[in-house]
């Protein structure tokens, strides 16, 4: 850059109190010019991330953090607050291998209050701190950042319902971006409510307008409340936030969350309060970037690009990813089953839905980030006969494991889960990688559960689920394909039977899903070393199968590989199967290990943990010479 | 009984059509006495089961079940639909071994439409039923019942949300009984409310006006809507639903449940509604049954009582049950150290929290129907130096596994996780089981997982989750303890180490929680043929007891008893440590197989999956002369 910048004098938030609001302004503009930097080269969450640079510095140039407490939603949003909290000098290293995260992470920064991965679940934290002050006395202020998108979530809901009743003292900011990440917000935002409020509620608001009024503020972000509801009727003007209001929440009007001085002015009076209020802030996702403006959706979560025309650069590619396999894969089997719906939270373009929606936008269903509704309404759609395909990140799916259990798989419905982003997806780090979906499957009675380790087995998978019925999970990466033709008639999988890929008679890898291709590869390895090991892709994480595993076991070390947590996982499911059939042969397990695995390049990550082709034939060849 | 009666002559809702009001009414009374009777030996879910009579009556009268659908919400409301759907004679056997289920149950009744054992998943499964209505063109009824506590749990709200923007044709009852199971529901139902409408609402409530007026209707359960919000505004008597009507969702003024006429009225008429109304029903737990009326929270979920006082039967007891010894433990604990806070989700008097909340009312949380919101909350305040201690059951933790994991473990809090009813817990069935913890905690990374075999072990288990920091999660069983004694300093357990109860060479059992006293009687009576078997109380699920486990496989037969599911649950952890360490032993892995546990008392359901004492030592036995 070279010339000067206000940005690089600013290392902790404190260095925002003495700046001006021109000041702040101009920093905003540095900060989008080094965000869109960085990002196009690192990929990230850019739109949302520009969206929120007012807002953020706005908060931080008045309260003094880390005491106080800023707590992002997702954290998307927090490239800014990475910039002014000491992180501007690693902020090229973002989302990489051994870099910054690309959300709030407390073990990375005091001023990151938690790991914000996960959408909705901001105000629970912020109500736990906020009754953690209450129960010491304490004074510091509260904030809380959450889009619009992710108040759809049930716990956000959970947390405004108890917020509401304790009035616990705490600031939040509804980052109104008018657009969750597939455009789907459902009636909370699109409906207008109105307001009408019990006599404490009334009273605290009037000490709110009296505050604002003494402080000189201008309180246009409030509505200029008279004396009495009626009056207040008479004035009302701006309903949208109005169902916060009734849930005893004070809320203000929709207030522009591009204008530094008018959002200081007014946190500066709604950071005095002790009840809680809302902040309704709307804002231009990738403001001040004119291609992220124009297509936030492209601009959520993006690879490489070109910083002055915001033309992604795509990487060369091999083969379709996965993600596209299934969706195409989807739409072929609906072109034949009239029955089949689509189910997506929040997540269209992500888990490979587009085609889908167009062709059978009646049959696609986008619940918003709502994972637990999205599983209790598939019950209910298979209950009507339907064959609902629910299609949600690995991870994602962490939230609705219960409706899983007891909604679908218990009464034995017609459901196919389809588990995209499972195992490793790289630079969105531990809230993202789908690493334990096999070990929730594998504990629900009922589910099988398809592991397929290339597009081929991707489309039979979903072909057998569709086909045979029942509660079905299928598990596939964020990766390309292997490039494996995809079948023309997809066939119908039997249950519970693998294939043998390369045989072998020193040792036997039995391994899921993506891990298949690199037991191929060790197993190649191997073999330079003279040593024979038999490669099996055992499709099925549930049930097993069983002369598989026998026959493996009768070549003397059977060796598990999966791209999931070991513990509760395939490998350990094995182990069981061996020792139900009084199998004793030595076996090394591998996969995941027992931690939480940071972000990075997934080669990378792999192969810190021995999990690369060469370290595991290393550790085969070890165990065949002990 | 001798005498005649009308339920006697009900055998499916169908025979409901041809009674009068009068009828009705008189058959209320009938199904009141009945449940009365049953419960009083049975046990079960009385106050609202008694609060839900005529809602119940009225709507079964109005529709076809089962081609139109009554989706009920937990089903603790569920007897009379029970009674008048055919399961009149095996009433009697309610929640018993064998018998009917006290929840809806798909597999035994066609008139149930989905198990409803958790909370807030009714309007979710009515989304999905009443989409498949609108594509395939449909025209029959959808009626969700679900109570004012479970609108608490973010579940239903993704799917209000969800209902609103889609006008979805379905009718809601709110079951509004004015006490959920603690009494918490939240501003959601504190708070009241206003309304004014889109214009597209406001069309659709003047049609449903017109409706009602052409009908002859009464209407009384409808606001006396004008032509204009204005003029509405001033007519607004009746606030408290109107959350709903932000939402998109018709909504009626308060109504009483009680009044069948007055229902079936009303009912008649909303059931012709294309688009979703909600009717709030206000009902009186434990209506017509004095005692419950009373005591409507002892009459939740009781056991035996007194049909005519309604006194409770208490069955001798030997000892404390586990939930009341962590109850007085954690007031103890409390005593000492004032950052402990205890957080319940509607379950204070289930989980042993009373005495909590009465010595320490600040420091006591409880969220309402909320687990997802009750971790993140916890995670707040540990964020902020607190200790929560979040008591909630195995099976309904199930709903918040992603926030364990996410904001409680990752950022490795101070969080303790006392989940209560682990293992099975027999009359309440599949939907309560706590059988899958040990998977989804061991799943876990940084979480630490404690299993107390008796009443001691807890209260050490307690202080040393406290005394080590970091998330813990201890499971413990509904049960009575063993009768040890309590000790009065409690110590801090040594991480992963178990403890050895019985010397034994000839095979060893590696028991878990509860099924070390199981394992002990087996081991007697192993003894009895000549068998010394050596039993441990590994007490951590998590990190396992590596000496304790190489020790057992030198004794050349290891047996791991857990009353967890197997699949992903402790005993494969210990074969996973096995192979690990190149231990190759004949093991036997005992504990709940890959199913859905049915209802009934735990030793019947043990002995018919061969984990009694007797039959796990006769599997052993097998074991070791084969």
């Amino acid at each position: 850059m070279g010339s000067y910048r206000i940005l690089d004098e600013v290392n902790s938030p404190a260095d925002l109190k003495v700046l001006s609001n021109d000041e702040l302004t101009i920093l905003a503009r540095e900060i989008r010019e080094e965000i869109i930097e960085t990002t196009a080269v690192t990929g990230g969450h850019v739109a949302s991330s520009l969206g929120a640079v007012e807002i953020i510095l706005a908060v931080h140039s008045l309260i003094d953090a880390p005491k106080d407490k800023f707590i992002f939603d997702v954290g998307h949003q927090s490239y800014a607050h990475k910039l002014i909290t000491g992180r501007r000098d690693q902020f090229s290293r973002l989302r990489s291998y051994q870099g910054i995260s690309g959300f709030p992470k407390p073990s990375e920064s005091e001023f990151d209050v938690h790991p914000s991965g996960h959408a909705s679940d901001s105000l629970s934290v912020a109500t736990g701190l906020a009754k953690a002050r209450v129960l010491q006395g304490g004074d510091e202020k509260i904030v809380a950042l959450i889009g619009d998108a992710a108040l759809a979530g049930g716990m956000a809901f959970e947390a405004l319902n108890y917020i509401g009743q304790e009035q616990l003292p705490l600031v939040i900011i509804l980052n109104d971006n008018e657009m969750s990440i597939s455009r789907n917000v459902g009636a909370l935002v699109r409906h207008l409510g109105n307001l009408r409020m019990s006599s404490q509620y009334r009273d605290a608001r009037e000490a709110l307008q009296e505050r604002l009024e003494n402080s000189g503020a201008l309180a246009r972000g409030f509505l200029n409340f008279g004396k009495s509801v009626k009056e207040s009727m008479k004035q009302f003007v701006v309903p949208q936030s109005m169902i916060f209001e009734q849930l005893g929440i004070l809320c203000t009007a929709p207030f522009d969350g591009h204008d530094i001085a008018g959002l200081r002015e007014l946190l500066s009076t709604v950071l005095t309060m002790d009840s809680p209020v809302l902040i309704h802030a709307v804002t231009k996702k990738g403001a001040g970037f004119e291609p992220a403006e124009k297509d936030p959706e492209r601009f959520h979560g993006i690879g490489a690009f070109n910083p002055k025309t915001g033309e992604s650069i795509t990487p060369e590619r091999k083969a379709l990813t996965y993600t596209e396999v299934f969706g195409d894969a989807l739409v072929k089997e609906a072109q034949h089953d009239p029955d089949i719906i689509a189910i997506t939270a929040a997540m269209k373009s992500g888990t490979g839905l587009c085609r889908f929606a167009q062709e059978f936008p009646d049959r696609f269903i986008d619940v918003g980030i709502s994972e637990e509704h999205a599983l209790g309404m598939a019950s209910g759609l298979a209950i009507a006969g339907k064959k609902p395909v629910v299609a949600i990140y690995s991870t994602f799916m962490q939230r609705a494991i219960d409706q899983l259990a007891i909604n679908n798989a218990l009464p034995n419905l017609n459901v196919v889960f389809a588990l995209d982003r499972a195992g490793l997806v790289g630079p969105d780090g531990p809230t993202h990688h789908g690493v334990f979906d096999m070990v929730y499957t594998r504990m629900v009675p009922h589910l099988r559960v398809l592991a397929p380790s290339d597009e081929a087995e991707l489309v039979n998978a979903l072909h057998t689920a569709l086909a045979l019925g029942g509660p079905f999970a299928i598990r596939y990466p964020k990766a390309e394909g292997t490039g494996a033709a995809i079948p023309d008639e997809p066939e119908v999988l039997p249950v519970g039977v693998s294939r043998t890929l390369r045989e072998g008679s020193d040792a036997s890898i039995l391994a899921f899903g993506r891990e298949v291709s690199v037991a191929l590869e060790a197993a190649s390895n191997l073999a330079e070393q003279g040593k024979e090991i038999r490669v099996v892709d055992m499709r099925w994480v549930k049930p097993l199968d069983r002369d598989a595993i026998r026959q493996a076991a009768s070549t003397g070390l059977v060796v598990t590989l999966e791209d999931g947590a070991t513990t509760g996982g395939a490998g350990e499911g094995v182990l069981k199967l061996m020792a139900d059939e009084g199998l004793s042969c030595p076996t090394l397990v591998m996969g995941i290990p027992d931690q939480f695995v940071l972000q990075g390049d997934v080669d990378l990550l792999n192969k810190e943990m021995g999990l690369d082709a060469e370290s595991i034939a290393a550790s085969i060849a070890e165990r065949l010479s002990s």
